[in-house]
Protein backbone atom coordinates (compact mmCIF):
# COMPACT_ATOMS: atom_id res chain seq x y z
CA UNK A 1 0.00 0.00 0.00
CA UNK A 2 1.42 3.59 -0.40
CA UNK A 3 1.59 5.77 2.55
CA UNK A 4 -0.94 7.94 3.74
CA UNK A 5 -2.86 8.10 6.52
CA UNK A 6 -5.91 6.30 6.87
CA UNK A 7 -9.28 7.70 8.13
CA UNK A 8 -11.09 5.51 10.69
CA UNK A 9 -14.96 6.26 11.90
CA UNK A 10 -17.35 4.54 13.36
CA UNK A 11 -20.91 5.18 14.97
CA UNK A 12 -22.02 4.31 18.43
CA UNK A 13 -22.79 0.48 17.02
CA UNK A 14 -19.46 0.10 15.92
CA UNK A 15 -17.26 2.34 18.15
CA UNK A 16 -15.62 -0.56 20.26
CA UNK A 17 -14.28 -2.68 16.59
CA UNK A 18 -13.15 0.98 15.60
CA UNK A 19 -11.14 1.30 18.73
CA UNK A 20 -9.79 -2.47 18.27
CA UNK A 21 -8.99 -1.62 14.54
CA UNK A 22 -7.63 2.29 15.09
CA UNK A 23 -5.32 0.43 17.75
CA UNK A 24 -4.16 -2.74 15.05
CA UNK A 25 -3.18 0.22 12.50
CA UNK A 26 -1.71 2.76 15.09
CA UNK A 27 0.77 -0.27 15.86
CA UNK A 28 1.34 -1.09 12.40
CA UNK A 29 2.76 2.38 12.40
CA UNK A 30 0.25 3.66 9.99
CA UNK A 31 -1.08 7.49 10.61
CA UNK A 32 -4.54 7.04 11.73
CA UNK A 33 -7.32 10.16 11.15
CA UNK A 34 -9.76 8.64 13.90
CA UNK A 35 -12.83 11.08 12.98
CA UNK A 36 -15.36 9.85 15.50
CA UNK A 37 -17.48 8.89 17.27
CA UNK A 38 -15.54 8.50 20.95
CA UNK A 39 -18.58 6.84 22.75
CA UNK A 40 -21.33 4.54 22.66
CA UNK A 41 -23.81 7.60 22.63
CA UNK A 42 -25.99 7.12 19.25
CA UNK A 43 -25.11 8.87 16.27
CA UNK A 44 -26.37 9.14 12.99
CA UNK A 45 -23.99 6.90 10.75
CA UNK A 46 -23.93 9.27 7.43
CA UNK A 47 -22.47 11.66 8.84
CA UNK A 48 -19.16 9.75 10.02
CA UNK A 49 -19.36 7.97 6.93
CA UNK A 50 -19.40 11.17 4.82
CA UNK A 51 -16.69 12.52 7.04
CA UNK A 52 -14.54 9.58 6.16
CA UNK A 53 -15.61 9.66 2.30
CA UNK A 54 -13.84 13.63 2.03
CA UNK A 55 -10.99 12.79 3.80
CA UNK A 56 -10.16 10.09 1.00
CA UNK A 57 -11.76 12.06 -1.28
CA UNK A 58 -9.57 15.65 -0.79
CA UNK A 59 -6.31 13.17 0.19
CA UNK A 60 -6.63 13.42 3.27
CA UNK A 61 -5.95 9.54 3.71
CA UNK A 62 -5.36 7.36 1.40
CA UNK A 63 -7.76 4.48 2.83
CA UNK A 64 -11.20 5.01 5.05
CA UNK A 65 -12.14 2.17 7.31
CA UNK A 66 -15.93 2.50 8.76
CA UNK A 67 -17.56 0.46 11.42
CA UNK A 68 -21.39 0.49 12.41
CA UNK A 69 -23.58 -2.46 13.25
CA UNK A 70 -24.13 -4.44 9.68
CA UNK A 71 -21.05 -1.65 7.98
CA UNK A 72 -24.08 -1.30 5.34
CA UNK A 73 -25.89 2.38 5.63
CA UNK A 74 -21.87 3.56 6.27
CA UNK A 75 -21.21 2.12 3.03
CA UNK A 76 -23.63 3.75 1.12
CA UNK A 77 -23.06 6.81 2.71
CA UNK A 78 -19.33 6.89 1.62
CA UNK A 79 -20.06 6.24 -1.99
CA UNK A 80 -22.30 8.70 -2.29
CA UNK A 81 -18.46 10.75 -3.31
CA UNK A 82 -17.54 9.35 -6.78
CA UNK A 83 -13.91 9.40 -5.73
CA UNK A 84 -14.49 6.99 -2.71
CA UNK A 85 -15.15 3.28 -3.69
CA UNK A 86 -16.43 1.60 -0.07
CA UNK A 87 -17.57 -1.82 0.72
CA UNK A 88 -19.45 -4.22 3.36
CA UNK A 89 -16.66 -6.49 3.86
CA UNK A 90 -17.29 -9.60 6.09
CA UNK A 91 -14.34 -11.78 5.24
CA UNK A 92 -10.93 -11.89 4.10
CA UNK A 93 -11.55 -13.17 0.51
CA UNK A 94 -13.89 -10.01 -0.11
CA UNK A 95 -11.34 -7.36 1.13
CA UNK A 96 -9.22 -9.34 -1.34
CA UNK A 97 -11.39 -8.74 -4.37
CA UNK A 98 -12.55 -5.58 -3.46
CA UNK A 99 -8.86 -4.50 -3.92
CA UNK A 100 -7.58 -6.75 -6.52
CA UNK A 101 -10.91 -6.22 -8.82
CA UNK A 102 -12.48 -2.79 -7.83
CA UNK A 103 -9.83 -1.09 -6.45
CA UNK A 104 -11.62 0.45 -3.70
CA UNK A 105 -10.44 2.62 -1.13
CA UNK A 106 -13.01 2.47 1.32
CA UNK A 107 -13.62 -0.62 3.83
CA UNK A 108 -16.58 -1.06 6.03
CA UNK A 109 -16.84 -3.61 8.76
CA UNK A 110 -20.33 -4.43 10.97
CA UNK A 111 -19.83 -4.88 14.60
CA UNK A 112 -22.97 -6.62 14.76
CA UNK A 113 -22.54 -9.20 12.05
CA UNK A 114 -18.77 -10.59 11.90
CA UNK A 115 -15.78 -11.15 15.28
CA UNK A 116 -13.27 -8.76 15.59
CA UNK A 117 -10.96 -11.50 14.26
CA UNK A 118 -12.20 -11.64 11.22
CA UNK A 119 -12.45 -7.80 10.77
CA UNK A 120 -8.70 -7.32 11.65
CA UNK A 121 -7.55 -9.91 9.38
CA UNK A 122 -9.86 -8.60 6.39
CA UNK A 123 -8.44 -4.90 7.41
CA UNK A 124 -4.35 -6.58 6.94
CA UNK A 125 -5.48 -8.05 3.75
CA UNK A 126 -7.30 -4.89 2.28
CA UNK A 127 -4.35 -2.93 3.09
CA UNK A 128 -1.46 -5.52 1.60
CA UNK A 129 -3.70 -6.36 -1.39
CA UNK A 130 -2.99 -4.50 -4.73
CA UNK A 131 -5.21 -3.28 -7.53
CA UNK A 132 -4.69 -5.91 -10.42
CA UNK A 133 -5.23 -3.55 -12.95
CA UNK A 134 -5.68 -4.94 -16.53
CA UNK A 135 -9.29 -5.16 -17.67
CA UNK A 136 -10.38 -3.73 -13.93
CA UNK A 137 -9.39 -0.50 -15.37
CA UNK A 138 -11.78 0.71 -17.60
CA UNK A 139 -14.42 -0.66 -15.48
CA UNK A 140 -13.42 1.31 -12.33
CA UNK A 141 -13.30 4.22 -14.16
CA UNK A 142 -16.95 3.81 -14.91
CA UNK A 143 -17.96 4.30 -11.71
CA UNK A 144 -16.10 7.28 -10.98
CA UNK A 145 -19.66 8.89 -12.86
CA UNK A 146 -21.29 11.02 -11.08
CA UNK A 147 -24.85 10.80 -9.24
CA UNK A 148 -27.35 10.95 -11.12
CA UNK A 149 -30.63 12.46 -10.12
CA UNK B 1 -43.65 -4.96 -0.01
CA UNK B 2 -45.19 -2.47 -2.02
CA UNK B 3 -45.97 -3.40 -5.65
CA UNK B 4 -44.21 -2.80 -8.60
CA UNK B 5 -41.57 -4.19 -11.00
CA UNK B 6 -38.07 -5.69 -9.97
CA UNK B 7 -35.70 -4.01 -11.87
CA UNK B 8 -32.42 -6.97 -12.25
CA UNK B 9 -29.06 -7.32 -13.61
CA UNK B 10 -25.89 -8.68 -13.87
CA UNK B 11 -22.40 -8.66 -15.09
CA UNK B 12 -21.27 -12.20 -17.19
CA UNK B 13 -19.97 -13.04 -13.82
CA UNK B 14 -23.30 -12.90 -12.14
CA UNK B 15 -25.44 -14.16 -14.91
CA UNK B 16 -26.16 -17.24 -14.03
CA UNK B 17 -27.50 -16.48 -10.02
CA UNK B 18 -29.37 -13.60 -11.86
CA UNK B 19 -31.24 -15.63 -14.08
CA UNK B 20 -31.93 -17.98 -10.94
CA UNK B 21 -33.12 -15.31 -8.93
CA UNK B 22 -35.49 -14.05 -12.43
CA UNK B 23 -36.76 -17.32 -12.23
CA UNK B 24 -38.07 -17.29 -8.46
CA UNK B 25 -39.14 -13.41 -9.10
CA UNK B 26 -41.23 -14.50 -11.82
CA UNK B 27 -42.38 -17.78 -10.43
CA UNK B 28 -43.77 -15.29 -7.12
CA UNK B 29 -46.32 -13.23 -9.26
CA UNK B 30 -43.23 -10.12 -9.54
CA UNK B 31 -42.84 -8.00 -12.39
CA UNK B 32 -39.56 -8.36 -13.50
CA UNK B 33 -37.74 -5.81 -15.32
CA UNK B 34 -34.46 -7.80 -17.03
CA UNK B 35 -31.82 -5.09 -17.70
CA UNK B 36 -28.96 -7.67 -19.07
CA UNK B 37 -26.77 -8.87 -19.09
CA UNK B 38 -28.22 -11.50 -21.61
CA UNK B 39 -24.76 -13.98 -21.73
CA UNK B 40 -21.60 -15.14 -20.15
CA UNK B 41 -19.89 -12.73 -22.61
CA UNK B 42 -17.50 -10.14 -21.05
CA UNK B 43 -19.17 -7.14 -19.92
CA UNK B 44 -18.64 -4.12 -17.58
CA UNK B 45 -20.32 -4.21 -14.65
CA UNK B 46 -20.63 -0.57 -13.80
CA UNK B 47 -23.06 -0.49 -16.63
CA UNK B 48 -25.43 -2.31 -15.52
CA UNK B 49 -25.47 -1.26 -12.19
CA UNK B 50 -26.08 2.17 -13.09
CA UNK B 51 -29.14 0.84 -15.12
CA UNK B 52 -30.81 -1.05 -12.37
CA UNK B 53 -30.21 2.07 -10.50
CA UNK B 54 -31.65 4.52 -12.88
CA UNK B 55 -35.05 2.20 -12.91
CA UNK B 56 -35.51 2.19 -9.50
CA UNK B 57 -35.00 5.72 -9.21
CA UNK B 58 -37.11 6.70 -11.72
CA UNK B 59 -39.83 4.47 -10.01
CA UNK B 60 -39.86 2.25 -13.22
CA UNK B 61 -38.94 -0.56 -10.45
CA UNK B 62 -39.39 -0.96 -6.76
CA UNK B 63 -36.80 -2.79 -5.88
CA UNK B 64 -33.70 -3.32 -8.07
CA UNK B 65 -31.28 -6.86 -7.54
CA UNK B 66 -27.68 -6.95 -8.86
CA UNK B 67 -25.54 -9.43 -9.54
CA UNK B 68 -21.34 -9.69 -10.38
CA UNK B 69 -18.47 -11.81 -9.11
CA UNK B 70 -18.56 -9.96 -5.68
CA UNK B 71 -21.40 -8.11 -5.40
CA UNK B 72 -18.81 -5.24 -4.62
CA UNK B 73 -18.94 -3.30 -7.91
CA UNK B 74 -22.44 -3.67 -8.56
CA UNK B 75 -22.98 -2.04 -5.39
CA UNK B 76 -20.93 1.17 -5.52
CA UNK B 77 -22.29 1.98 -9.23
CA UNK B 78 -25.81 1.70 -8.14
CA UNK B 79 -24.92 3.81 -5.02
CA UNK B 80 -23.85 7.06 -6.84
CA UNK B 81 -27.68 7.41 -7.17
CA UNK B 82 -28.89 9.43 -4.30
CA UNK B 83 -32.03 7.77 -4.26
CA UNK B 84 -30.71 4.66 -4.10
CA UNK B 85 -29.75 2.22 -1.20
CA UNK B 86 -27.88 -0.72 -2.23
CA UNK B 87 -25.50 -3.17 -0.22
CA UNK B 88 -24.08 -6.12 -1.19
CA UNK B 89 -25.47 -9.48 1.09
CA UNK B 90 -23.71 -12.89 1.99
CA UNK B 91 -26.34 -13.76 4.04
CA UNK B 92 -29.99 -13.71 5.51
CA UNK B 93 -29.31 -11.47 8.18
CA UNK B 94 -28.15 -9.03 6.26
CA UNK B 95 -30.66 -8.99 3.84
CA UNK B 96 -33.16 -8.24 6.58
CA UNK B 97 -30.99 -5.68 8.36
CA UNK B 98 -30.66 -3.69 5.26
CA UNK B 99 -34.47 -3.53 4.63
CA UNK B 100 -35.16 -2.58 8.26
CA UNK B 101 -32.61 -0.32 9.46
CA UNK B 102 -31.26 0.94 5.58
CA UNK B 103 -34.88 0.93 3.93
CA UNK B 104 -32.25 -0.36 1.19
CA UNK B 105 -34.21 -0.60 -2.35
CA UNK B 106 -31.65 -2.33 -4.45
CA UNK B 107 -29.47 -5.78 -3.16
CA UNK B 108 -26.18 -6.96 -4.44
CA UNK B 109 -25.01 -10.48 -4.49
CA UNK B 110 -21.87 -11.89 -5.61
CA UNK B 111 -22.10 -15.53 -7.34
CA UNK B 112 -18.31 -16.23 -6.81
CA UNK B 113 -19.02 -16.08 -2.72
CA UNK B 114 -22.21 -17.52 -2.21
CA UNK B 115 -24.14 -20.10 -3.34
CA UNK B 116 -27.53 -19.87 -5.16
CA UNK B 117 -29.24 -21.21 -1.89
CA UNK B 118 -28.26 -18.64 0.59
CA UNK B 119 -28.95 -15.51 -2.04
CA UNK B 120 -32.44 -17.04 -2.79
CA UNK B 121 -33.62 -16.88 0.67
CA UNK B 122 -31.78 -13.64 1.39
CA UNK B 123 -33.55 -11.89 -1.51
CA UNK B 124 -37.08 -13.69 -0.52
CA UNK B 125 -36.10 -11.65 2.77
CA UNK B 126 -35.10 -8.96 1.68
CA UNK B 127 -38.37 -8.49 -0.77
CA UNK B 128 -40.41 -9.55 2.10
CA UNK B 129 -39.28 -7.02 5.05
CA UNK B 130 -40.53 -3.49 6.08
CA UNK B 131 -38.16 -0.42 6.94
CA UNK B 132 -38.74 0.03 10.64
CA UNK B 133 -38.32 3.34 10.89
CA UNK B 134 -38.62 5.59 13.61
CA UNK B 135 -35.10 6.52 14.52
CA UNK B 136 -33.92 5.05 11.23
CA UNK B 137 -35.93 7.86 9.24
CA UNK B 138 -33.29 10.80 10.03
CA UNK B 139 -30.43 8.75 9.16
CA UNK B 140 -31.87 7.56 6.00
CA UNK B 141 -32.74 10.56 4.90
CA UNK B 142 -29.16 11.92 5.76
CA UNK B 143 -28.50 9.10 2.71
CA UNK B 144 -29.97 11.08 0.09
CA UNK B 145 -27.19 13.80 0.18
CA UNK B 146 -25.71 13.94 -3.49
CA UNK B 147 -22.46 13.70 -4.09
CA UNK B 148 -19.38 15.45 -2.63
CA UNK B 149 -16.83 16.62 -5.27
Amino acid sequence: MPGGAIAVASDHAGFDLKEILKRDLQQAGHEVLDLGTNSVQSVDYPDFGHAVADAVASGKANRGVLVCGTGIGMAIAANRNPRVRATVVHDVTSARLSREHNDANVVAFGQRLIGPEVAREALKVFLATQFEGGRHVGRVAKLAKGCMS
